[in-house]
């Protein structure tokens, strides 16, 4: 078998067979496919695409390329959440101690955010001395002992995926939905979790453009999953604006102490986080119908059981837990700006990636794996989409280390907002929610 | 600029500005664009193509990439000739003295063959002595003092087009349209003759499988040289069988010196060389019909001038000239075995691929620009297309130094074969004779 062959095949849009994939992969990780081939192959890809078979295919072949991470008995039980990434996105934070308050076991592995603002793991380590370093005995042993556990993926799971999207990223090539969907589920599957709920992400910020699009990544991951024997449910989610008000890393963790004390009843993060919540308790049989299990979660929220949940969290992993009343424990940024509207009417639209933009400029993200992040900036804002605002109110709220870089990211978030004298229509976080059973 | 997004541009079918292709040549030369980025841009064009004007700034960035040969005043009156390949394809060596014999000056750069045969600088390696390092000094000298001189293509001559070639031969990226084209015409520009002359085959064997597709290239390369200030005329001719009756270095130079020397008056070989020497003449303005300039011609080889010129060739290159008289002179194979026809009929055609092999594993070609090469061995076709056939008459003789690989090569021999009742039509070797004048 030769690689160069199986290019042509890819370009002449032909279908791989299973011992093709299995050569391609296995040549990727052994060194004897040059990554010029590859690449080519990668854009035959793009173009011709890969059926189903060669998806779920190319999927086990990079799950097999390295460790696969076994919970032993937990393992049926245990459930993962993924994102494909949103500004503000602090929904796993809100999620995992509320499940694990209501009893599902969760273990999450988080890769290092690349790109405007942090990722998840970052967000965490905001809390001083929280420690995202676990080994995997450790992270079993903690999701054993207080039903969850974070941990950042340092683990050697799915290094081809690791090789692949290292090309992707310099081709041209990650916008491909088969090798989106093999990336995505390769990686949850290796970490271990047998029910896994995918946010999938549609906009004009997001991979997807459309809910078709994203609808069609959904099922395909959907049925991948279902090829390989995993619970998979992937739910369709609008991301035209910032989740939540807080961007930046330890505003949002911030904000995710706001929902987990009850503060935060209604708007996009409570809807994501009971509807995900609720997925993984009908997920694992715990209830019939979506309404007994959101009122059992806002229980959990409102007794405080989820709180003192992510309390038992912080101090597993060595962090500061007394952020979670004292807000000022967190690294405080030099400046706090607040900005006003300069027009009477409605929020009709916040650009998500100009505020993500200015959150960079501040320091809040990082561009290769080794810079730094600055902790305590980032951008609140005051007003959502669909309220009103007077001349004059707060808008929104830079919280920034340096004044130059204030008024840089002043003029993006001046951009992103949109304000109009009509009232926008309401639109539903979740477009549509697609499960194995369903399809 | 980045080459990332250059790859995104072509990817998403978007044209390219001159700064970008100069960029994208520039960096392959560098080094700063690494393989896989090239070989990504190269499947994307692959898909989405070059428009002419983006085809000309590629041709003229791989031209710039290396030496340009100057040929001085001769320039303006220089003819070269280029072949996209035929298996038994001699017609340059039949063409060049011909045309130096008529008054035009001819310098022929070449390149080493790799495939199933020879090329054209292996057969003509063949003749004991030949020498085809030339030097430029040497090759322009020589041009000034018999008209014609032959050399291997050693020269920096479009290192970028090397380079670029090299990746495409092992990503499946070699039949684009616009990469062969500017890969062709770069390198005849850079070999430093105004008037070109290129034969374009079409035919299952060849890159080309459609005449129309052949004519597209044609007009391509006939336009990139008129837009590069030269004189490109395209002849699109079928490729279905082997050209003339032999097929092997040194039999080939035979069959050459055969049509030299007046012996070979009709069939493809002539067909061919007559008329592209006649396109030759009328290009540089010797004649005004291509009766005239053949009738010409036919004196020129009837009267042995032609002949008298490749005496003069085999002389000046340092070859052993007593083989135009005695072929003996040649290295000889062992074995020279004839096959006889097992039915009556016409031969109605002859797989030039399955030829080609049977050649190949009499040791004829290589793989390998070091691999050795036996001048000595191949096929002779000893009943072309068209021909009746009784059975027992001689239908093709091996020429062969092993006798295990005689029997492997006659299979393939037996299969290229096809014998029916009925006599074919005939097609003129020629398709379509595509000029910028004419476009």
């Amino acid at each position: 078998m030769r690689i160069v062959d199986l290019i042509e095949k890819k370009k002449n849009g032909e279908c791989h067979t299973r011992q093709e994939i299995k050569f391609l992969i296995e040549s990727l990780m052994d060194g004897s496919a040059p990554d010029y081939q590859i690449s080519a192959w990668l854009m035959a890809v793009y173009f011709k695409g890969l059926v189903e078979e060669e998806t779920v295919w190319l999927t086990e072949e990079m799950i097999k390329s390295g460790e696969v991470i076994d919970f032993g008995v937990l393992a049926d039980s245990i459930v993962d959440k993924h994102s494909t990434g949103g500004v503000g996105d602090k929904v796993t934070i809100t999620l995992i101690p509320l499940l694990a308050a209501a009893g599902i076991p969760v273990a999450k592995l988080s890769g290092k955010g690349l790109g405007h603002t942090g990722g998840t793991i970052d967000k965490l380590e905001s809390i001083p001395g929280f420690n995202t370093r676990l080994s995997i005995e450790d992270l079993i042993k903690q999701v054993n002992q207080i039903n969850v556990a974070i941990a950042s993926q340092t683990q050697n799971l799915t290094p081809a995926d690791g090789k692949l999207y290292a090309l992707r990223d310099v081709t041209a090539t990650v916008n491909s939905m088969p090798l989106i969907a093999s990336s995505v589920v390769s990686k949850k599957i290796a970490s271990g979790a047998k029910n896994i709920i995918l946010d999938v992400k549609y906009g004009s910020g997001a991979f997807m453009k459309t809910p078709e699009n994203a609808i069609e990544l959904s099922k395909l991951m959907v049925n991948i999953g279902k090829q390989l024997n995993k619970s998979i449910t992937a739910v369709v989610t609008s991301m035209e604006e910032p989740l939540g008000r807080a961007v930046g890393n330890s505003l949002e963790i911030i904000e995710s102490i706001e929902f987990l004390k009850g503060h935060i009843t209604s708007g996009d993060i409570a809807e994501l986080t009971y509807s995900f919540a609720s997925i993984a308790l009908l997920q694992v049989g715990m209830f019939e119908t979506e309404d007994e299990a959101k009122k059992y979660l806002k229980d959990i929220v409102s007794s405080g059981k989820a709180l003192e949940k992510f309390r038992e969290l912080v101090v597993a992993q060595g962090g500061d837990v007394e952020v979670i009343d004292n807000y000022d424990k967190f690294d405080l940024p030099m400046y706090k700006v607040e900005y006003e509207s300069k027009k009477d009417g409605y929020v009709n639209n916040i650009d998500a990636y100009k505020i993500a933009y200015a959150c960079k400029l501040l320091g809040a993200g990082r561009d290769k794996k080794t810079d730094p992040i600055d902790y305590s900036v980032g951008v609140y804002i005051n007003k959502k989409s669909g309220e009103g605002v007077h001349k004059g109110d707060i808008l929104y709220t830079i919280y920034s280390n340096d004044h130059e870089k204030t008024k840089h990211a002043q003029k993006y978030c001046d951009e992103a907002f949109s304000i109009n004298s009509n009232k926008p229509s309401h639109n539903n976080m979740i477009y549509k929610i697609i499960s194995a059973e369903e399809d």
